[in-house]
């Protein structure tokens, strides 16, 4: 008796709520999106892919969202952050080494001369690479790159790097989780960074990063298991490597996929080309005020053939400038 | 007011319910489970970890648990299910190879002698592998593993394959899952075999599932990519391989991992080594009458420094004999 009476007490509470409750208003659910082309196509293919019982409708376990990170979630310019993150760390840890004074790039990097360093190509990153990123576990780099990414701020916004994320790209997130899609990241990036800051960030969880990565070796420190990390590249998640990983990883082909360079060319290309609606989208960038503007000439995402190609597939096209309203989040 | 009416309307129409509904009974989440000591073991660490405001509490993206898929989700005698299917296809695909008949092992294969073809050690698996598992897309390998474990039936218990999978496993995944816990795979076999059926299996989607895999390449056939499956293997998901590939894709520690032989060893290990409340659970194979008797001198899914240290370590040790009520699901 006493629980039947709890349950009507209940059952009328709700009544009240529900009766009382304002009628709910249509709230913009991209408010950093201008009411340009982008926003229009964006929302017109999550109507679509959503309305069961029309052909283009998608089940949700099969609403797979992939993004690039570096220029697409957060800014690139004028190095990616994991390598100002590399650099810092030479400097710190230069003391323990004073054989780097004598030796490139580390010597050009003590000194802060960064363009020096990187006149040392491919060699001299994965020489910074391996002294940054590797012996030592994952549980410890993770600890650093963390506080690193919160606390560090860039030279030209002044705000910590985990603060120069892309308001809008937050929005679309949301949005699209908000529609039953699970959000991946693929990145060129090492995926221990970025899973680093991405479920803060933007509510990505690890599992749902996809990057690029070294080897690591399992072994006992007496007792206790630990992961070192090798000073060895395994995986390259870029171009190709993109498409290779998201079948590795995801097992499943996405419906929207979003890039800004020539980097995620085929992930957007396989995207497409999937059978029913698909989206593909690339940001370029166009707005030196409020970040920076470079696509065909660009040493960092560089956008050219991309960008050619999304003309001829008639891809979605970002125009910074133009389609956003606002860049990074209020701080 | 016609919309405040309607609301009205609608929540009356949830007092009902609420007020009509019998008490909600409480269902065991376990049925094909005895009352023995895993089953409580299993119970009273969910409970544990999902109790808000304790120590031993884990928030819901970090309740992950890992589970091996050979002899610890589906069976795995006489031969591992994905080897079957491997035999079956050389010979099919022998009528367009005449050259076999004259050609160790799938001379052997064709004329049904698997133990012949067998003794060919590793290096006659590679090339069985290769020929039935390579030198197609990635859509194609799909399509036909998909076929073959939804028809084809086993000799011994004459069921598809598809349906020896352990009812109590079942029950073990959708009860974590009804508790905010994401069940992965991780598994020895090849991750798109495994992919072929976990969803509908084990309600497990294919970015869950973690395995064994060769090498792709993404390519176009005239204007449509594809992803052709090479010849030549990539992730060998084993010991401590298991761990590595947890780390790398799923970048977070499980709290529970669950299997059955000593290819699960490392990654228990790396499991209970976690801080916090963690569960470590071994499926040990003493049922000859319902399925099979294998543990020490087993070829396949041998469980033999695993056990040793399961007793060390207080893991936990299903007995499938004693603790389950039952084994496939009802046909």
């Amino acid at each position: 008796m006493r629980q039947a009476a709890g349950r009507l007490l209940a059952a009328l509470a709700i009544v009240w709520l529900i009766a009382a409750a304002p009628p709910a208003l249509a709230q913009d659910p991209l408010p950093s999106w201008n009411d340009t082309a982008p926003k229009k196509a964006i929302i017109a293919f999550v109507a679509r892919v959503t309305k069961a019982g029309t052909p283009d409708f998608v089940p949700v376990p099969q609403r797979i969202a992939t993004f690039d990170n570096d220029g697409t979630l957060w800014a690139e310019q004028p190095i990616y952050f994991q390598f100002a993150f590399a650099f810092d760390r030479v400097k710190l840890l230069s003391a323990g080494h004073p054989e780097w004074k004598n030796q490139e790039p580390f010597a050009s990097l003590i000194d802060g001369n960064i363009e020096n360093a990187l006149a040392g190509g491919e060699e001299a990153l994965v020489q910074v690479l391996a002294a940054t990123h590797a012996g030592m576990t994952t549980e410890s780099f993770d600890r650093i790159a963390r506080e690193w990414i919160r606390t560090k701020r860039d030279a030209r916004f002044k705000r910590p790097y985990a603060t120069l994320v892309y308001q809008p790209m937050l929005e679309l997130l949301n949005y699209l989780r908000a529609n039953g899609f699970k959000t991946f990241i693929v990145s060129g990036g090492g995926v221990e960074f970025i899973r680093a800051f991405a479920e803060d960030a933007y509510g990505i969880p690890p599992e749902q990063v996809i990057g690029s990565s070294g080897r690591l070796k399992y072994q006992m420190r007496g007792d206790v298991p630990e992961l070192l990390k090798l000073p060895a590249v395994d995986v390259v998640n870029d171009k190709d490597g993109k498409v290779v990983s998201i079948q590795k990883v995801i097992g499943r082909r996405p419906i929207l996929a979003f890039g800004n360079s020539d980097g995620d060319l085929q992930m957007l290309e396989w995207t497409a080309a999937g059978k029913g609606a698909r989206l593909a989208l690339l940001v370029h960038h166009t707005d030196a005020t409020r970040e920076w503007a470079y696509d065909r000439a660009s040493h960092i995402g560089q956008l050219d053939k991309a960008l050619d190609l999304a003309v001829a597939k008639k891809w979605t096209v970002v125009d910074m400038k133009n389609d956003w309203n606002a860049i990074f989040p209020k701080q």
